[in-house]
């Protein structure tokens, strides 16, 4: 990941400082409801232990900040970055990421001091004055962390979601209803202008600004709901591997996969996992938790398509968005120029432009003024713990 | 299991409850220095969350007999079946093994409550007269937990000796020097009587007794210690494929094996987790932590090898025992006349008759008086987390 | 795959009944070194048997236009659907991939007979007026057979080259030599036409014609040598996490590679497998059989770039290629408008469309004439047994 | 494996050299009904090609005999050693045994040029005088040939039992009807002697002749059938988890076996491969092609059990057998005072003694004069693919 060079000079030390604790306290703010255990438990490999979460987000400072940039700095526990490291080759050695689930230390209290060490120091660094590029990265701890606190929420629901109590993490995760037709935005043919643009912060894959010809095209003025993804189970989508890739047909087949996630059936009635609880599936509400290939194959199915990125991004101002990730037929590559930054912050991103696809939008989930119309999500094609949705299009 | 029929008939009721009662005890005392992180993870297959082994032992006695011998019982959750049976099939489906160590649910404080519930009753029921099959099944769930509070012991080490931070558990595990040379107890050919003979409690699988024929053999009065085993290491026997059963080398090989488990070198010196930290590797004392792989390589190089579990026990009273569970080189099989009991219970044993190895004898993490000269121990030839070492014998 | 409609009412039944027989019989001409035993063998997933090939192009013709279009066609033998089926999920069912080196019936012998037996009924049938649909599908399956023929030898090559006698086929797989040094051709920015604008055949994912806007930039003359790819052998590439994708590193450590596949180093000196037997590297020999992961790592290196496959296609006429499939930066997307045909032949290019790479241009196991500008060849990024090769490109 | 020293000097040259030439044909004759294609392919692990069991016994005799005691012998190819080698890690590298189909060559012609190198050399070699070493090592590389008889029967029933076309072999593999009730044999406890005890050829695993003492037990006269198995499969002997050992309930589950290998259910009848072709299962014949973990549901569900070997050993000049190799109890493990041959040879026995159970007997596709009433073969418990059967015992 990388800012470049933030422009926007405007944004001073005390606005940072106040960025910083309110991020770091958000996080913290969204474990309250776990009991010690949900901390360590790590049911699937994309899954992380929120302790591993609040540890690695702090370590990110710690390392990238305070090791760096602080003469006398004395880490917390020289054995953490083993331990909190996430896939940063130029920061040394780290746990396997299939293990994070198997370490019961450090223990959640010890994570929580960790925090406290981590966020006196900073305070302390933060209070005087420092080079732009100082506040440029820790603007992107603070957005990297803000990643982690989405990250946080969809995992908490993994780990509740599938264990047999099913139990309740609180108020979230309600969704709101839809009682509008779909209705399509007719684009027209054109260059239209991709990437991010502004002075603010960005991360590196949204740039550079580059010229994208689009042909014509018709983009869903919403998002597709419960019922018209039963329509597709109904009408027997699962079953007919015409409308798979070849991979995701086996991805239904080898995992027996009939609905989305989180939905369980029981005695015929249809039922979901929310934050909140278990409760009966509603019709006219949005749709959350597919796969790529469950999208493709539902688009497939009305005899339309997912939106590319670029037409995401051109007729966005057309639509509303924010409430779930929208799956795009887009596969994430770099935009012409791209170019990461040197050194370890230059893993953020560019190493994963393969096999993935791009997600656009925003969730429920997501950190409040995290994203952005240029934001790029990325995840592999069978994933489906995220709050991801369908949006459809269709050529004119 | 079975206990078959207790002829011990002074054995009266204030006994058992008694016994009952510092049993439970026992449990939750090995327990005592763990923080609640401890109880949640399962780092491999073999090793149980210490949260289950509690919530197991309880259900046992909450099902085979609260459940089944108390009429107006409340169980105290009807989904705790599911997350605790072990493996009984009869007892109805059951949390996968594997995924023990996703449970962050029921939490650890709501475990132990479930224990206090369980306790509460069975006191109620303990406290009135019961018929002898009451009471023998008392006596087999006591047995039962002693042999969980072994594995609580053996999995704790497990667990926090392979987190990198090697917390310590407490003041465990030490183990006495030996001083003296290995010696050679002749044993005379003839035919011995094996198996349990008494009237106090045993499992199914010590009976019935029955006759062996042995011819003349020799067993050493003292176990290996990891001096003797370290000459092995040096002299290249983890090199050295002729020593090794095919599939043992195969283990050595893929696992990349080159020590006992829990043994890292570090600069050129040999060191052992221990549940009191880590230490050197004392030559002086005995070996633990060996598979039956190893174990048969070690006597292979030697020249020599293990012992029959007739062997054992036909010569058990004139070595000591009781640090280490031993391999034999016996398979672990039905005895003559071994019959199982009907039910559930009768899973216990039989039905793992196949593709292990008896382990006679006893460790430091055996509860006290669990076990006896006719007590067979099984395990599968790789696994190297009990407390195990080698004994060798040899033809006269 | 999909001819769409061929407007070229030129071509007549003479012509496609000899294209037919000319077709055929280069197949069988392929196969001719072989020893029976070749034939049979499948040393990975994606090798097929030689047998195999023979047999499924075969039963394309038979399947698709025998059984449809002949009415009283006798099937050679039933159950070689079953055998023969590759994929279509529409055919009915099938020999799983991975067990087709499994099968020793039908022999050799059978399969040619059964080619006999199809080639004579298609003679017959084409011997007399077919109404355009049935011309079309005649060119779609000797299409089909010409990309059956280029796996034919790169599945002989693996079949042969991974045995260790290390057998020669032939006179095969010289690389001519390179004494030229990398010039970069600049392109312009601007709208540049893609997809297949012609009448002749074509597959339907080369449809429909569409603009893309390119920014500025240059793309290599020629392609990268042995010599060149050994520099950065020599420089670490291999070693350097910081040029390889997550993926692609996890590749290289995981399968320890080190080096382009069939490349063997021998006392110092990297020796490469050709079909004409194993032979000393020569550095200014065109490169050959890379992962996409290591052609990206080597543009990384270098500083560069893999060409997308849009600036392949429109710089392609000021550059000679032919020599080795281009591995390029786009991943295999429909493009615009694009759609399947029904039915079977639908499932031949358009679920294939997630987690590939495009390459282009044509390799010296390419059969004659069976490429264009706008052909769009796809493999999965760790794949190496193709003729693949490296262009450079940048940014202006 | 190894012969001790065989006393009968009786055995002379010529008896010998013609032993080892009918050995060799009927290898050969064996292999006579196979297309060239039956040669070369592997469906699992366990079955080899045909093309590698003759190569393998081959360079046995090559290896052990010709290289180490001929001066001037010229190996036929430096290279087969490392193609031919079965597990011998003294003999050096091997192509792992996963792999052994993927070899298209040596073809097999080149395998019988091989042999027949060989079989010259052998013939001038044992021509003349030898030292009575050599004469025991002929005999063991017979014995050894005629084990890989039998595994070239079993493993072309594998082949072509498992092609979709079910493809002959000839006239081999039916079975005799049986049409007497099964009666009880019944022996007296005492001491018996086990182990050979004569002055022929004979394995090292047979040795030491050894007292065993057995409790009085009766045993069966004759083999179970088809019928009797297929009461217990109607009574859901399939589906009964408390006839099951917990690692043969998981092969049933896992493998969804619901029958005896080779047996396909159409339309509602049983049939089953043979060497003869498809044919309904006939009830009065011997069942064949089950499972440790089958032949002792089977046993549990009849109230009874399997013999140990002990048992089989001391009764069986009272019943026939030799037509399946039959499952005992008994654990494949060393008798009293075993001793393994060192070097090379010594590999054959010994390194498998963990995990296998000992089968005793012989089946319809052992050669002729091979087996002994104290031969013990053994296996996996879950391999099906020999000449496999069932015979009860019960205590007394």
């Amino acid at each position: 990941m990388q800012s470049s060079t933030l422009k926007d000079v405007t944004q001073n030390k005390p606005k940072l400082l106040s960025r910083y604790t309110s991020t770091r306290q958000r996080t913290a703010s969204i474990c309250r409801p776990l009991s010690k255990e949900d901390y360590v438990v790590q049911p699937v490999e994309d899954v992380s232990p929120p302790k591993w979460h609040l540890g690695h987000t702090t370590w990110f400072f710690e390392q990238f900040v305070l090791i760096e940039h602080v003469a006398d700095y004395q880490p917390f526990d020289e054995q953490y970055s083993f331990v909190f490291n996430s896939y940063y080759e130029n920061a040394g050695k780290r746990v396997v990421r299939a293990h994070r689930g198997n370490l019961s230390r450090p223990t959640v209290e010890k994570v929580y001091e960790y925090r406290k060490h981590v966020d006196e120091a900073m305070e302390v660094f933060l209070s005087v004055d420092q080079p732009q590029a100082i506040w440029d990265l820790i603007e992107i701890g603070c957005n990297h962390e803000e990643q982690h606190q989405e990250l946080l929420i969809t995992d908490i629901k993994y780990i509740l979601g599938n264990n047999p109590l099913l139990p309740k993490y609180g108020p979230f995760d309600q969704s709101t209803a839809i009682d509008t037709d779909m209705r399509f935005i007719p684009v027209d043919a054109g260059i239209y202008s991709i990437g991010y643009a502004g002075e603010g912060f960005h991360f590196d894959n949204e740039k550079a600004v580059h010229k994208v010809y689009l042909q014509a095209y018709e983009i869903a003025d919403r998002l597709v709901t419960n019922g018209e993804y039963m329509e597709f189970m109904e009408a027997g989508g699962y079953q007919d591997f015409n409308l798979w890739h070849s991979e995701g047909w086996e991805f239904v087949k080898q995992l027996n996969i009939k609905a989305p996630l989180y939905w369980y059936n029981i005695d015929g009635t249809w039922h979901q996992y929310t934050l909140a609880g278990l409760q009966p599936v509603q019709r006219n509400e949005i749709l959350k938790h597919v796969s790529y290939y469950e999208a493709f194959a539902f688009a497939q199915w009305k005899g339309m398509r997912l939106p590319t990125e670029f037409e995401w991004e051109a007729a966005q101002a057309q639509f509303e968005w924010g409430q779930r990730w929208e799956w795009t037929e887009s596969a994430y590559l770099p935009y012409p120029n791209y170019s990461k930054v040197p050194g370890a912050l230059g893993e953020y991103n560019g190493k994963f432009m393969v096999n993935q696809k791009v997600l656009r939008g925003a969730s429920v989930a997501t950190s409040p003024n995290h994203s952005r119309p240029t934001y790029r999500n990325f995840f592999h094609p069978p994933l489906r713990w995220q709050f991801t949705g369908i949006r459809l299009a269709q050529w004119t």
